[in-house]
């Protein structure tokens, strides 16, 4: 794929601004588990997911994590380059939680397309609002839905992205997804297992009575 | 002060767009508690404080409330025409907090100079990104921030904008400024009390001991 089938405004570029752009991406290919921005290295520049998927996520000083959001095939994450825009101050690391191929476009060589393009301006805005709504979804339950209704929504999810019942996850990073902890993950799957939802063994987790898991995380 | 004042980027608008602006603004003033933006009523337009406090809200069904930002003089608030960005999904609910003066500028003017404006659409992302960041940060503070440092950041604050050691303010107010209830703040303050950090009476929290205060707000 070219990097120009990622932008629905790429028609609206001139040419000299597509050349710009398309000549300074780099493709790159990263492991499942490989660290792909780290929020203390400012700016690694515009991700475009060609295949695979990523986790963008905060950490606490104490380790503790929470998945922003994910990116999916096709998805564009700004949040790594946010030195474009001066008054982005926030630290993200982004992962790989399966072996994907992305392409990395240098923040300076965006911004100066950005700063001449009222279409890639506007697309760069939809971009970070579309961003801004789902953080502020994500506050919304972390504040006012309980963890259990937030676990259930999580394992289907997976379920979805996977493509099957049985998940390969740990309880740890179901509680580094939630902004949870470890111990609390597991009391409230082995209370899900209790009740028939899922079944547990050693680093997998499978959903066994998905109609309770849904009913519980639409309450 | 004319609207063009608020907006650094003024004189890179042609006269056409510039007019297109001045002339749509509409001018109004909101009393103290007043609901400027309605979450549920889509699209107020782009709000410019000319003088007072706003207050952005998030509000659950249960009708609890945390605040996500509030806007001082010459702050702009987009978040109150999110159908200008359709990618903006939210619904968020902005009151005065005191007396103000703003300036109302219509969601379908702004955006249809926008469109044309690399210059003005620069400085929307510009706009969103501050407010994605002061989120994630305050998700930051939910997550992993005890709410004894809140309150105490919060009083701090609060003081710092009233220029007085002596709140006008109830403890449903801080509560629904922090995410809190009633009555874990009521509990806090009484704590504070008894350490020392500030005296209660009906309706009025007065900071008596800033240098604790600080050194929690910080710890």
């Amino acid at each position: 794929m070219e990097i120009a089938s990622y932008f629905p405004i790429w028609d609206k570029l001139s040419p000299d601004q597509q050349h710009a752009i398309s000549s300074a991406a780099v493709r790159r290919e990263a492991k499942r588990g490989e660290i792909v921005h780290n929020g203390s290295v400012r700016c690694t520049g515009l991700l475009v997911v060609a295949s695979g998927l990523l986790r963008t996520f905060i950490l606490s000083d104490e380790g503790r994590e929470i998945t922003l959001y994910r990116l999916f095939e096709r998805d564009i994450c700004l949040l790594s380059a946010s030195c474009m825009l001066p008054s982005m101050q926030l630290e993200v690391t982004i992962q790989a939680e399966r072996d994907t191929v992305l392409w990395i476009i240098p923040p300076d060589v965006y911004k100066s397309v950005m700063q001449l393009s009222a279409p890639l301006a506007n697309y760069t805005s939809e971009l970070i609002a579309s961003r801004l709504s789902e953080i502020i979804w994500l506050m919304e339950q972390v504040l006012w839905k309980s963890l259990d209704r937030r676990v259930a929504a999580f394992l289907l999810e997976e379920s979805a992205i996977e493509g099957s019942d049985s998940l390969s996850i740990t309880h740890e990073t179901i509680a580094n997804h939630l902004g949870s902890s470890r111990e609390v993950i597991t009391r409230m799957l082995r209370y899900f297992q209790s009740e028939g939802m899922v079944a547990l063994s050693r680093g997998t987790v499978t959903l066994t009575g998905r109609d309770k898991l849904e009913a519980l995380a639409a309450s």
